[in-house]
C-alpha cells in the first residue's frame, strides 16, 4: 500500500511537476524518503525557505509549469512568503507544499504550532489542508490545477505528517480535474480597443503578464505598427522577451516622474494583461494613479482571460500593419574602458549578453542603464521584481537555471537586495547551475537614499543615513561566494568587469562578479 | 508641529524602548529621518528582517524591556515572522513596527500591497493599524503596554506612510495606560501544589518562562530542597540562569525517549510558568503528551500570573529546606586534546565559559553535550530555540550583544541553523558587538538524519539523504564571516578550538570559529 507521501509525489509527477525546491523538516521526512522512488521529480535543497520559493517562481516563469516547494510548518512557510508574494504578483504557477504536525498533535500546541492557513492565504489563490491520506490524490491534482490556472497562481497544500505516513489505500486512477481553459475573449473588449486605437488621439497599449512574450508580444507589435499606438510594458513584468528583432517595447519607469512622461498625451490606454498603472509608493501631495487626466482606460483582457488570443484578434481587427513592425535593431554598445560605474557596467552587459540568455534583474538603482544598454542585444528573456519583495534575484536564478539547463542565466543584483537570500549561491553550486551573478556593490540602500528625499523626509542626518549605508563594514561578495562554493572575482574597472563577465558566461557552472560601482549621485 | 513619525519615536522612547532593529523601506523613511532627533533610540541596521526580529527577541529576553523593530510592509514582516514566532513562544516583549502604504494608496493594489494584519496576527498578542497621526501617541503607548505584558508578547503596530508624514498636532501629554500588573497568585493553586509535593509520591516541579531565573528559580530551589521534588525546566526556555551556585535544574530532553525517562515515576507534576510537556513532533503510533499515566498535573501559575510570587509563596508554605538547596557545584571539564567532536568541543566550552556569559544555543545536535559540560561553569545565562523556527541563534546574539554590552556573548550554532540568518554577522561587525560565534560544522542537517528514522521513514536512499546533507559544496564559515566583516578562523582539533575560543572571548568585538565536527553517529 502506498503511503500518503508516495501518493503525493506520484500526483505531483502526474501533474507535470518535475522539480521540488525543498527545505524540509521532521514533518516532511516521509516526503523526502519517497523521493527515492520517483526519479521524475528532481529534489533541489535550499538552505533557506526564501530561496526555495523564489526558485519555484523562477522555474515557473521559465517553463510555464509549476514546480513544487517543500516547506516546514508555519515558520518555514513564513520564511518563504516574500518570494511567494512576488510569485503571486507574477502569476507564476507554484504548488506550495507545506508539512504540518500530525493532526492528533495539533491540539497539544507544540512549539512549532501556528496558523499555517492564515499565512498561506495571504499569497495563495488556493489553500487546502488534507485530512485523510485517501484524499491526497484528489487534493494534489486540485492543487496542480489551481496552480496552473489561468492565470498561474500559488496553490498551497498543507500536509499533516500523519497524512504523509499513513497508508493511502489503493487510490482509484486519479479522476484528474479537466484542465482549466483560458477564459474566452470578449468581442466587445476587442472592438472597443480597436475603436480607441483608431481614434486618432494619442494611444498606448500597455502589456503585462504573458502579453510581454511570444505570440501576444508579436501581435502587439503588429497592432502598434497598424495603429501608431505606443507600446508599453508594466514596470515589473514577470518575464519579458526582448532584444534585437523583437517588437520595441518601453517598460514603464519605476519613478513616477518618468512614467508620467511616458504616458503624457495618451488619451486612450489599452490594457493587455496589465493593471491600470499606479505608482509603486505614495508620495505626499501626489495621487497614486498614473493615468493622465482625461485618458480613457480600456481593458482588452485581464485575469483569467486569454490575453494572447485577444491581442491576436485585435491585430486582425485593426488590419495589416501600414508600416513595418518596429523591431529593435541589432545593436550593442561598445565595450567601455576606465571607470566602473552603473552606466559603464550596463554597457559591458549590453556588449556581451549572449543570445538566449535569461536575465534576472534585481539591480534596483544600479540597473538604471541596463534596459537601454541591452535593448538591441540578441534575443533574451528579462525577469523582474514583480512584487517588490526584496531577495528575489538570486533565488530566481536558481529556478531559471534548473528550468533552462541549456541557456545562460545572468543574475544582476544589487548588494542590498542580494543579502536577503544569499544562500541561493550554495544551491547554484550544489546543482552546478550555469548562472553568472553580478552583484552591483554600491555599498548602500541607494534606492532609499533617493526615496528619502522623494517622500519629503529631507536629506537625513547622520543616524538616518547610516541606516541606508552598507559600508562599515563593506560586504565582500567574493568571500561570501567562496564561502558557499561559488568561484568569484572582483571587478574594479570596466575592462576587468568585461573580462570577468566573458569568463563567467564562457565557463559552465556558477560564477560571481563583485562589481564595485559608486551609488547614483 | 511634529510629524506622526516623530510622535511614534517619542512614544517609543517614553515607553522605555531604547533599541530599534531595522530593515526599512520607502514607507519608513520618515521614521528613519526622525531618528536623528532622538538619540535615546539606538537604530541597528539589519540586512534581513529575520535578523531584526531575532535581535529584538534577544534584546527583550535579556533586558525584560521591549526593543522595537522597523519592517517594510507585508513582505518585510513576513521575512521577520519565523523569529517573531520564537519570540511569541518565549513571551518576549517586542514592539513590532511595520510600515504600510499611505491609506489612500492601499486601494490601488500596488505591487507591495498584501494583508499585513493577517500576517501580524499569527505572532502578535496585539495588532493595530493607526489611521490618524493624531492617534499615534495613544497607539504607541498601547503597543508598549501590550508588549510589556505580563506576559511579554509581540505587539504589532502598522503605520501607514501618510500617518508617519502627517502633522500629528500638539498631542496632549500622553495619557499613558496604567502599566499592566502581574495577575494575582492563586492561593488554591499554591496550597494544591504544596499538598501534591508533600504527598510522599514521586513529584517534580517543571519551570518555564521567568521561573527559570532570578527569584523564581531561587524559590524553586528551596521548594525542591524542602520537598524532594525533582527540579525540571522546559526543553526550550527563553532564558535560563544556570551554572555554579545556582539550583541544579534538568532541562527536559528534546527526544521523547529522554523526556520519558526524566518523568518516569512522577505522580505529581507541578507547572510553574511551563505548559504540560508534549513531544516536539508526533511519531507514528505514539501519543504526544509526555506526562506519565497516572500522573496528576497541577498548575501553580501560568500565562499572566505571577509565577515568581507563586513560587516564593509555595516555598514559604512547604517550609524551610530540610536539607541545603542542591546547587550546582563549581566544576569544569578539563581541556580536552586531540579529535574535535561535539563532545570534546562541549568540554572546551565548559572549561572556558566566562562568568556572566550570555550563551545563545542553536546547536541542535552538536549541542547535545553542552548542558552537561557547562552545568558547573561560573554563573551564566542560556537562551534557547523556544519556537523551533530555525535561524534564531545568530540574530539572538545581536540582540543580546546590544542589550548587554558588558557581558560576553557566546553563540553556539549548527551549520544548518546558521544559514537561515547569516546576515546577523554583518550587524555584529557594524555594531562592534562582543559576540563569539561557534559554528558546529557537521556538514548535515544531522537532526533530520535522526528524525528520518524516528518517524519510521527508513534510512533514506541516496536522493533522500542528499537533501539532508550540507556537503557538496561544504560551507566555509571563515570565508562567510570575512565576507561580512567578522574575523574568523577554523578549528580542526580540540586544542585549536580551545585556543580560538580563548582568543574570541578575550578580544573585544565579534569573532567566529568554524568548528568542524563529525555528525552524531
Amino acid at each position: 500500500m502506498p503511503t500518503g507521501a508516495q501518493i503525493l509525489i506520484n500526483g505531483l509527477v502526474d501533474g507535470g511537476v518535475r522539480a521540488c525546491f525543498a527545505n524540509p523538516g521532521t514533518s516532511e521526512m516521509h516526503f523526502v524518503a519517497a523521493l527515492d522512488e520517483t526519479p521524475e521529480l528532481r529534489p533541489v535543497l535550499c538552505l533557506f525557505e526564501g530561496v526555495a520559493t523564489g526558485a519555484a517562481d523562477g522555474y515557473g516563469r521559465m517553463t510555464g509549469h509549476p514546480a513544487c516547494t517543500l516547506l516546514h510548518l508555519g515558520p518555514g512557510l513564513a520564511g518563504g512568503l516574500p518570494n511567494l508574494h512576488n510569485a503571486r504578483r507574477a502569476a507564476t504557477p507554484v504548488v506550495n507544499v507545506v508539512g504540518d504536525h500530525a493532526l492528533h498533535h495539533k491540539r497539544l500546541d507544540a512549539p512549532l504550532e501556528s496558523d499555517i492557513g492564515a499565512l498561506a492565504r495571504t499569497v495563495s489563490a488556493w489553500t487546502r489542508r488534507t485530512y485523510y491520506a485517501t484524499e491526497l490524490a484528489g487534493d494534489v491534482a486540485a492543487a496542480v490545477t489551481a496552480a496552473t490556472g489561468p492565470p498561474g497562481a500559488v496553490a498551497t497544500l498543507v500536509v499533516p505528517a500523519d497524512v504523509s505516513w499513513s497508508d493511502a489505500g489503493d487510490p482509484p486512477p486519479a479522476a484528474r480535474p479537466a484542465p482549466a481553459r483560458h477564459g474566452l475573449v470578449s468581442v466587445d473588449a476587442v472592438t472597443g480597443a480597436a475603436a480607441a486605437l483608431r481614434s486618432g488621439e494619442g494611444t498606448a497599449l500597455l502589456l503585462g503578464k504573458e502579453a510581454a512574450r511570444g505570440a501576444g508580444l508579436a501581435a502587439a507589435g503588429r497592432i502598434a505598427a497598424a495603429t501608431g499606438a505606443k507600446l508599453l510594458c508594466e514596470t515589473f513584468p514577470a518575464r519579458m522577451e526582448r532584444g534585437a528583432g523583437r517588437p520595441a517595447v518601453e517598460r514603464l519607469a519605476y519613478l513616477a516622474s518618468g512614467a508620467v512622461r511616458q504616458l503624457e498625451g495618451v488619451r486612450h490606454l489599452v490594457l493587455a494583461g496589465a493593471a491600470s498603472p499606479v505608482t509603486f509608493f505614495a508620495y505626499p501631495g501626489q495621487g497614486g494613479a498614473l493615468v493622465p487626466q482625461g485618458c480613457a482606460v480600456h481593458t482588452l483582457a485581464a485575469g483569467a482571460e486569454d490575453v494572447t488570443a485577444a491581442l491576436e484578434g485585435l491585430a486582425e481587427v485593426v488590419g495589416p500593419a501600414a508600416t513595418r513592425v518596429r523591431e529593435e535593431a541589432a545593436a550593442r554598445p561598445a565595450l567601455p574602458s576606465g571607470e566602473l560605474t552603473a552606466e559603464s557596467a550596463a554597457a559591458v552587459v549590453g556588449a556581451l549578453l549572449p543570445e538566449g540568455a535569461v536575465v534576472v534583474d534585481e539591480a534596483n538603482t544600479s540597473g538604471l542603464w541596463l534596459p537601454g544598454a541591452t535593448a538591441g542585444a540578441p534575443p533574451h528573456d528579462w525577469l523582474t521584481l514583480t512584487g517588490g519583495a526584496m531577495g528575489q534575484g538570486l533565488p530566481l536564478s536558481v529556478g531559471a537555471g534548473v528550468a533552462c539547463p541549456d541557456r545562460p542565466v545572468l543574475a544582476l543584483v544589487g548588494d542590498g537586495a542580494s543579502m536577503y537570500t544569499p544562500q541561493a549561491l550554495w544551491t547554484q553550486a550544489r546543482e552546478g547551475l550555469d548562472v553568472t551573478t553580478v552583484v552591483f556593490a554600491n555599498r548602500s540602500y541607494a534606492i532609499l537614499n533617493l526615496e528619502l528625499g522623494a517622500v519629503g523626509a529631507g536629506a537625513g542626518g547622520a543616524r538616518a543615513r547610516r541606516l541606508l549605508d552598507l559600508s562599515g563594514p563593506s560586504l565582500d561578495f567574493v568571500a561570501l561566494a567562496h564561502g558557499m562554493g561559488v568561484p568569484a572575482e572582483r571587478a574594479a574597472t570596466a575592462e576587468e568587469f568585461a573580462a570577468l563577465l566573458k569568463r563567467g558566461l564562457a565557463e559552465p557552472g556558477p560564477f560571481l562578479i563583485d562589481c564595485v560601482v559608486p551609488p547614483l549621485a
